[in-house]
């Protein structure tokens, strides 16, 4: 290999958390000890980059932490990062420690914070794709995506058992403010009646012929699955309307929460967070800047920053179809 | 054995559903079928029982179900069991098929209902305590309980992890209307700070005073399990009055709601359910009648039903200390 | 949609079972429902084939089986109808009943079978990959796949934590006759020091390095990842030859087994059962045969069943690499 | 509280680990931190105690270790502690740091040593049972028994999925060299056709005739379990022995092993520890010696060690004969 285009670089967790960030973090820092790179951790993402919140780290400092939930580096919101000051204190806490490299583990925010940190001050930066909502360009899966599916998807197993033993009507609200996926795949998985998704224009009619329909094939209970950020109503208000055009229904209102975003991360985000960390520190080692590290069909792929804020995974269109024909 | 004092039985599950429910059906039928007692299984509860929806069953009836969470014999609660014109018109549904012995799985209304309708008839009846929520004297646990228990602890464990990461405080509401069990073990078991049952009598002071006394200490994030009949606030409103105190805590709100109810039983609820299903069945037997079976410290036993649901499995006071003294 | 190439068409489950067969099955079968094609499912794989035990299917036929381990239908292997006579029976049936086109959810044997059956009668086929192995081409993973994985890690996890409080070495067995994956995934999600797989040619001397190189770092306990395919040695023999060069070592040795057929499905794989499900019906309607359905970066492919068994998934060679690195 | 007998103790865990260990140990460091008694962890069991390993404990020391596997303290077996030397050196570091008490967490050997410790030299001794084998008088359940349970139904639960997928029987082996408590209550859960035990004098012809009748019933597949000290023969013989007398049976073999022993622990092992925990330290403190804490139907209960060592929780005869019934 060629001589290394970065030789100190720091790494930091930022945004909602995410099952697997650890790991990524873990792969982050053992990989740039291999490529004898020095490598440092920000605590509390950019608010610690301001603040000079710096932890140097060795192999053994990220042991037992692959199969953990959360970040042992804690993971904020920072509103100061957001103005020019709070990154130039940032930039001079770099240029102190001689940091030339930059890993930054979040979503969309996080992104767009460290777009524009590389363009005002120069500082290579990569992006790891870590958020439960999938809703990244440039990689298949998100890390924490298929934790959080799997987290989702036992719930309303569990919901589904109560449901049929009591002939009831659950409206249960997954995580995903701007993107459907969560919903649209735990929802899809469970056998869910309906899916309500930011992404559709759903309509309460529809709801109600989907309703109809299953009693006439003699179904007694049902799931509908309803993300966050679905623009026709919430869990709440669903349930009440349902309520008032059906009224002998036993209708029940279940809200999954924070649990999606913890626990053990699954196989699969283990190893997408192994391989992004990986591919984050020998991407800044050869001179890449500005771009996400994301895995496209097994295949390890950069993309810029701006192409993965801008544009957006697309909720297949088969998988909405496919939903409504399996649910009968 | 001497000739049993029942020929053929009838066996339903009533009131809330819980796990382990099928397997203390699967018990019943296949004891009965053992003991050549036929048996018959009902559906919807006393509703069913109302309205003779009877279900020949043999022990291929319940294949495959020891592990499914629900029950397949489905559950409601019964008005109409409550008048003396409902019963009547279950007794002469008894009469007609020749039951002379009733296995009635569920908990508090469930037994009342057991009690009332072998008073008036004198038809055997025989209890199983099956509830999530623990509060029936005369067995150490109910079937379900210890399955709600691990449900609440695993979400609770993954709301820890975000709540770590993110330095916050979360208030978790946990089932138990009337009984403080649920909230008081799991509590326990994920280290929460304080846990709010309707047992004791709770003060926001007593809890403010343990968020000073964790920030003292050096905890930057804390878990506050509530019961769903904590009598003080509900978590709502106890995250609002919290706020106003501690203006700088970032709290969020998680109600854990029905998935505690569904899941496939744990290993001790289905060895309870199976010896409880077959304590039951024996004792009818034996001519023993509104008296329910439990176990207490692995031994079987039975309790007159009249005490199972006056007395009352009282929250251990060790406990309360316990969970303070570890949550420091 | 213009007029479909099948009317009628049959189901079958073969070779080693996977978790997600299930949901295949339902998708098969709704999907056919959905788009007015008869749908016959097929027991016992190839053998119900030849002796004519098919069942007609609808809707309710496949309810409540998108969460379960194993396969409805049963799987078989059948050396019959690797005969020309089987064969000929087999399609006897099919003619008798009108069948045009034939499901096969299954892995390699399971796809060669069809393709002849295909060549010789002229009967439509379509493969679904059904197999914990992922040792098909053209899809990015097989259905069970993700959930034999977890599983996998699961259980590791579990051992570590033994190896880890008596400072033990661990050999672990993982599934994979002839290829590694879940053997090199679940080995890098759990950190193992070192994954023999069958697609590389270990040496037993790479091995005691890797330890002799923890033994440095002060790693107290190991663990290794083994498939069962692998050439070097079995875990058994590899516990052995290491214990004659590390008397001090206290080695142990775990062989996964058959649990990691089965289980509930992991929410990937009921997702992805479901699209290849209904992917292998719209491809028969459209006229595609001797085909099979698979994922590749969240979009659907048709693959030619010759190529899908000739060519292979090949291990990722930066995988290997980067277990090595992160497993310091 | 009048004036605590101890000032000053220790605590360790020996023997072969438990899930629950770490949650046992945390409540004896933070009761003992409550009321203000000087703490030490032990490190590797009797051989720390032996070479003065230990290690200062406080609140801090035991956070986040409730939800963990294994022992953060290790565990190990310890030859030289079966020394009157061994013991002396151990004493005499009790000595030097002015320890007046010691916890010890573990099974039968681990009791047997404490015994001999206290007798010989004074020192308060008290026991905590942590031992998923469940063969410890005095308490309802050992620490990490459950555990044990719930993790052994769990692989039985997958490995029947693809025994029925395959019309196959399997033999399977779970842990307990002494005592078959986890393959009887595991076995009731699983539905297993048959659970051989050393506590019972198994015959191959019953075995057999288990078989038969099953086939009668129409049973296709069949789950065998085996106690790792079964006498009668270990799972491969009774295998070679089954597919003899029964050509035409797909038989395989699965051993359990040690992930058994690990993984978080459940929530009734979580409290148990805890409960334990506390009252091991009160034990000392109100100047109890030469006991073991346990649990016997929710109250705290002490034992002297001797009694717990000598006796024997017996089999339940009842649960034997519930296994045939349940298992048609």
């Amino acid at each position: 290999m060629k001589e290394s285009a970065v030789k100190k670089i720091a790494v930091l967790t930022s945004g909602g958390d995410a099952p697997g960030m650890n790991a990524a973090l873990r792969a982050v820092v053992r990989t740039a000890n291999y490529y004898d790179i020095e490598c440092y951790g920000v605590r509390e993402g950019y608010n610690g980059l301001i603040n000079g919140d710096f932890l140097k780290m060795g192999p053994r400092s990220v042991k037992n932490i692959i199969n953990q939930g959360g970040t042992i580096l804690k993971s904020a919101r920072s509103m100061e990062f957001k103005t020019k000051e709070g990154r130039q204190k940032a930039y001079d806490h770099c240029v102190r420690l001689g940091i030339d490299g930059l890993v930054c583990i979040g979503g969309d925010g996080t992104f767009t914070g460290a777009k524009i940190f590389n363009e005002e001050f120069g500082i290579r930066v990569i992006g790891i794709p870590g958020t439960i909502d999938n809703d990244i360009f440039g990689t298949d899966n998100t890390i924490g995506y298929d934790t959080a599916l799997n987290t989702a998807m036992d719930a309303i197993d569990k919901i589904r058992d109560t449901a049929t033993s009591h002939n009831r009507v659950f409206f249960v609200e997954v995580m995903g403010r701007d993107a459907g996926f969560i919903a649209l795949n735990s929802g899809l998985a469970t056998g869910a009646l309906d899916i309500l998704i930011p992404e559709r224009k759903d309509s309460i009619d529809e709801l109600f012929t989907n309703f109809r329909n299953a009693e006439k094939t003699g179904k007694a209970s049902s799931i509908v699955v309803v993300a966050e950020g679905e623009k026709l109503a919430n869990v709440y208000e669903l349930a009440e309307k349902t309520k008032k055009d059906f009224p002998d229904y036993d209708i029940r209102v279940a809200i999954l929460g924070h649990m999606q975003r913890g626990g053990s991360p699954s196989c699969a985000d283990r190893v997408l967070a192994s391989r992004l960390g990986y591919g984050a520190v020998t991407g800044l080692m050869e001179g890449k800047t500005n771009v996400m590290a994301g895995m496209r069909s097994n295949d390890l792929v950069y993309t810029p920053i701006e192409e993965a804020i801008k544009k957006h995974n697309e909720i297949n269109k088969d998988l909405l179809l496919i939903s409504k024909i399996l649910a009968i």
